[in-house]
C-alpha cells in the first residue's frame, strides 16, 4: 500500500438539502476546518503579508506555487533551507500545485508531448522541461503537506476529442506522479479534468477514484467559461468523488463561487482574486465590491465595510485608503489586502457555521441580499 | 506671552565629556526619550509599515511633510478628518517641516521672493504659493505636535552673500511664522541656517534664540556638502542654542552621523534614508551595510545580524530575505525596513543608555569597531 495517512478528510456533518459539507482537513502542519479557502503564496509569500498576518486573518493552509519556486529561487535552494514551510516562516498547512496550469497558461511558450511539457521560463526565457516524475521531485523537495499530480488543463473552448485524450493523458500522468511520489509526510491528490463535457468530468473523476488518491482536485475550471458551465461541470464532477476524501476546486475564489462550489460539495478552494484584486484598488464587503480610488471616497470618512471587524475597518476611512492609493503607497495594498483576505476567510467560517446549523440555503440567500448578484465569470 | 508649552524639553544629564545629553520632549501626544530618531511618514505612512508597527519598534514621533500632504490629499481634507493623527490612525507624536526645503528642492520649479515661494507641483505641475503664513495654516490644518518655521535653505554650495541674505531673510520669516501660528496644542519650532559659514550659522542661531522659540531645528545641512563639514557647522550651532530647549538636526539619520550628532549635542534627528534604502534592498547592521541582493547571500541561511532581536532577523534568513527581492516581493520591502528602523531606534535608546551611565565615548568606539568608518556622505 503505497497511499500515505498524511492527510486525512474527516466528514463533520453534511448539509440535510444541498451537498455542502462540514469537515476537518488533518494534515502534519495542522488541522483545519472546511470548508476552507487557502490564500496563494506564489512566490513563498502570500503577496504583503507576514505569515503571522495570515495565520491571524484565520488561514490554515496556504498555497504555492511549484512551477515558481522552481524557476526562483529553486526548489534544490528551498529543500536545503530546511523545506517550505521553514525557509517561508508559515509553520501551518501548505499545498503545493504541480505547475501544470501554470504551464499551460505559458501558451506559445510550451509544448505538450506525452513525455511532458517544454517550456520556456517567464522570468529570463530559459528551456525547461517538466514530467509528472519531474513536478513531484520538486514537490518532494518544496515538502508541502499536500502535493498535487501534474495534470494537462485543457483549454476553453476545447473540442471534445482533444478534451477526451487529455484527460486519458492526465490519468496516466496522475499513475505516473504516484509511482515518483515516495515522502509520506506528504498527500498525493489527484487532478480531475474532461474540459467543459459533462459526461468527460464523469469519467475523469471516475478513472481517478478508481486509482484511490487520498484527495482530488477538481482541475481546468475557471478558464474563461461562464459560471453557470461551471457548476454544471461540478455538477457532473463532485458526486463522482468518494464522500471520505477532500474534493479541492483549482483556482477559483469569488465570493459567489464559494457559495455555490460549497453547496456543490467542495471543501477547498484557493484564488489569488482577492489578494490580486486588493494591488489594484478593489475591496470585497458585505455589500458589493469597492473601488476604493473612486472620486465619490475622496471625502469619505466612513469603513470600508461597516460590518466588517478587520483591522484595516477598525482604524482606517475610506478617505485614508484612497488617499494611500492615489499615492501609491505600499500600505494601502496590505490594508486592503487584509480586509479581502477577512472577508473570503470569515465567509467560510459563516458558511461552515451554517451547514453545522442546518441552515446553508438561508444563509446563502442573506448573503446574496445584501452583497447583490454577480454576473458573468 | 504667545508661547505655548505643549512641547517641553526636559533636561535628565550631561555627557561630562562631550556635548551629548539625554532628556525627555513632552508633547500632547505623549513623552519621548531623547536623543530621538523620527521615522519619516512623508505622505501620512512610514512607507510599508502600519503604525502600530512603527510604535512596537519604539518610535515615539514620527515626521510628516507639510508639502507632500497639501498637495495631496489636501491639508483641509486632513482638517476635515479630524487631524493627522486621526486620519493616519497614529496616536503619537507627530513634526511637520515647514515645506521649505521640499520647494528648495523642486530646483527650478520654484521662484523665492521676500513674501514667500512659488512652485509647481511635482505631481500635476499645478502652481502653488507658500508664504510663512500659509505653511503655518497647512500645518495647523494638520496637527502635529510639532511644527516647523518656513524657512529659506541655501544651496551648497553657495556664496557667503547668498547665505546672508537667505538667514536674514529666514528670521524675518520665523516671525511671520510665529504671528500666524494660533494653536495653543502645537509647538513652533524656528529653523537655523547660515549655509556652510560658521559665523553665520552662530549669527542665525543667535538671532533666532532671541525670539525665544520652543524649540530649533538646525536646517540646511546634508545638502550635498562633506560630512567635516557639517560637523563644524553643528560646532557653531549648537552652542548658541539654549540648554532647555530641544535640537533637531533636520534630515540626518545615518548611523554615523547620529552619533556624531549627539555627540555635538542634538536630540532629535529625522531622515528617509533607513526606510528608502530598506526598499533598494540595503540593511544597516551591527557589522556595517548588507546589500541583500547580492549573490553571495544566495544559500545564506543564516540571519541579516547575527545580534538583532528584530522580527525579520528572529524569522527569516538572508537567502529567503534574497530571493524575496529578486522577486520583487512586497514583504521584502517590510521587513527590511522593520529591520532599518529596528537598527537605528536600538541605536538611540542604546547611545541614550551611554549618556546616563556617562560612558558616551566608549559606547561610540565599540560601535565603530564593529560597523567600520564611513566615508564622505
Amino acid at each position: 500500500m503505497h497511499l500515505t495517512a498524511a492527510v486525512r478528510y474527516e466528514l463533520i456533518k453534511e448539509c440535510t438539502r444541498t451537498s455542502a459539507r462540514a469537515g476537518i482537513l488533518h494534515t502534519p502542519h495542522g488541522s483545519f476546518e472546511t470548508p476552507i479557502f487557502m490564500p496563494v503564496g506564489t512566490q513563498a509569500t502570500v503577496k504583503t503579508m507576514t505569515p503571522e498576518e495570515v495565520r491571524e486573518l484565520g488561514a490554515g493552509i496556504i498555497l504555492s506555487n511549484t512551477y515558481h519556486l522552481y524557476l526562483r529561487p529553486g526548489s534544490d535552494l528551498v529543500r536545503e533551507a530546511g523545506g517550505l514551510h521553514k525557509f517561508m516562516n508559515w509553520p501551518h498547512g501548505i499545498l503545493t500545485d504541480s505547475g501544470g496550469f501554470q504551464v499551460f497558461s505559458l501558451g506559445p511558450l510550451r509544448k505538450i508531448t506525452e513525455e511532458g511539457v517544454r517550456f520556456k521560463s517567464h522570468i529570463d526565457g530559459s528551456e525547461h522541461f517538466f514530467t509528472p516524475e519531474k513536478s513531484i521531485q520538486i514537490q518532494m523537495d518544496l515538502g508541502a503537506d499536500i502535493i498535487m499530480a501534474f495534470d494537462e488543463c485543457p483549454p476553453y473552448p476545447a473540442e471534445r476529442e482533444y478534451a477526451q485524450k487529455s484527460l486519458e493523458m492526465t490519468t496516466r500522468w496522475a499513475k505516473r506522479c504516484r509511482a515518483a511520489h515516495t515522502r509520506e509526510d506528504q498527500a498525493l491528490f489527484a487532478i480531475t479534468q474532461g474540459g467543459m463535457y459533462a459526461d468527460l468530468r464523469k469519467e475523469s473523476a471516475a478513472r481517478l477514484v478508481e486509482l484511490d488518491f487520498p484527495g482530488y482536485g477538481i482541475g481546468g475550471l475557471s478558464v474563461g467559461e461562464p459560471k453557470p458551465l461551471m457548476y454544471e461541470m461540478l455538477d457532473a464532477t463532485v458526486p463522482e468523488l468518494p464522500k471520505n476524501k477532500a474534493r479541492y476546486l483549482m483556482g477559483v475564489g469569488s465570493p459567489d463561487c464559494l457559495w455555490e462550489g460549497v453547496e456543490r460539495g467542495v471543501d477547498m478552494f484557493d484564488c489569488v482574486l482577492p489578494t490580486r484584486v486588493a494591488r489594484n484598488g478593489l475591496a470585497f464587503t458585505s455589500h458589493g465590491k469597492v473601488v476604493i480610488r473612486n472620486a465619490e471616497h475622496a471625502r469619505d470618512f466612513e469603513r470600508l465595510d461597516p460590518e466588517c471587524s478587520c483591522y484595516t475597518c477598525r482604524h482606517y476611512s475610506r478617505a485614508y485608503l484612497r488617499h494611500l492609493y492615489k499615492a501609491e503607497e505600499i500600505l494601502v495594498y496590505r490594508l486592503l489586502t487584509i480586509h479581502n483576505l477577512h472577508m473570503l476567510l470569515n465567509l467560510m467560517r459563516n458558511i461552515r457555521q451554517s451547514i453545522l446549523e442546518n441552515r446553508f440555503q438561508e444563509a446563502k440567500k442573506a448573503f446574496f441580499d445584501k452583497y447583490g448578484e454577480e454576473k458573468g465569470q
